[in-house]
């Protein structure tokens, strides 16, 4: 019914296991495209060019900058990283979905410049399970943990931020939740009222 | 997540097919209810009180206005029909969501005291269908098919009060959507922040 893709923003604490989420959504529909980010960081080994990032020089990334050719960007020491417009729009103006798996401080720029995006908010089922996840990954020191489980405290905080919560329990139902989220969207009125007074 | 059900409150033309949508949701929904209006008008042979409708005398219906106890009312010729807040708070608060079908002017009443509720507009493919369901029924004059598709056309006019908009091109495919419009919902985060504050 509505021909404009949707800009999906999925921010989520580690644990949450959103990078799962993001996965299947993408291999199980083939109109959900990943966003491709830019970044001034050169290529590591099998890094491809437009697929894991559009790789930028400096005065370039600061060029694109000065003409807000970014929906959100963030500066890590020495490198920036940002999320191209042009990418974003032009594949939802050809009726693609994007995906964007974003921390919240992104999310919350692109939600200033582009507020038709869906912001989804993955969470763990509970603080005993995040701290278990977070212990699991088995690859961190007790400090790091402690910093971590903190951080993500911090980050559940700013659910409130987005349109939608989606408690990761068990994965297929996530993954049902999420698909449902965007089923629904595409059938909002402000989406399709244009399509509606074409046909009546 | 959720543990308060939804208000659906469903409307649309005649023609649109929303009667049947309805009915297939609460086939396969047992956690939906049907609201189930009062009326002073008298039980036809076979209505069940509290199952077809509430049977109501004047005197009890109009205290009840004077009490804000119903959702919305309407008169028609001399009897009042009404959906009493008390049944449908009384589900929803115990998880259970309950549906709605009703005319444009009762779902705005609903939509004025009862924000919360999820307003689904149902609509068909094009005119070219509705006017061929309207003249299907074949129950009708000609003068009637006129009047009856005048006022769909007004109805649809309306779309843009309701929150989600379902072309019924296909019973199967417009009652997903329905579905994934009440799975989204429940995902909403003025929804289930209060149990998301608890879980952490």
């Amino acid at each position: 019914m509505r021909k404009k893709g949707l800009l999906i923003v999925i921010s989520g604490p580690s644990g949450a296991g959103k990078g799962t989420i993001c996965k299947r959504l993408l291999e199980s529909n083939a109109n959900i495209k990943a966003s491709v980010s830019a970044t001034t960081r050169g290529p590591r080994v099998g890094e491809v060019e437009g697929k894991n990032y559009f790789f930028l020089s400096k005065e370039a990334f600061e060029e694109m900058l000065e003409q807000d050719a970014f929906l959100e960007y963030a500066k890590v020491y020495d490198n920036y990283y940002g999320t191209p417009k042009k990418y974003v729009i032009e594949n939802l103006d050809s009726g693609n979905d994007v995906l964007l798996e974003i921390d919240i401080a992104g999310a919350l720029q692109i939600k200033e410049k582009f507020k038709e995006g869906v912001f989804v908010f993955i969470l763990p089922p509970s603080m005993e399970e995040l701290k278990k996840r977070i212990v699991g990954r088995g690859t961190e020191s007790e400090a790091d943990i402690i910093k971590r489980y903190g951080a993500a405290m911090e980050e559940i905080n700013q659910v409130i931020q987005y349109d939608y919560a989606v408690i990761n329990d068990n994965l297929d139902r996530a993954l049902e939740d999420v698909e449902a989220i965007l089923k629904a969207e595409g059938c909002r009125v402000n989406r399709v009222y244009q399509d509606i007074q074409s046909r009546f």
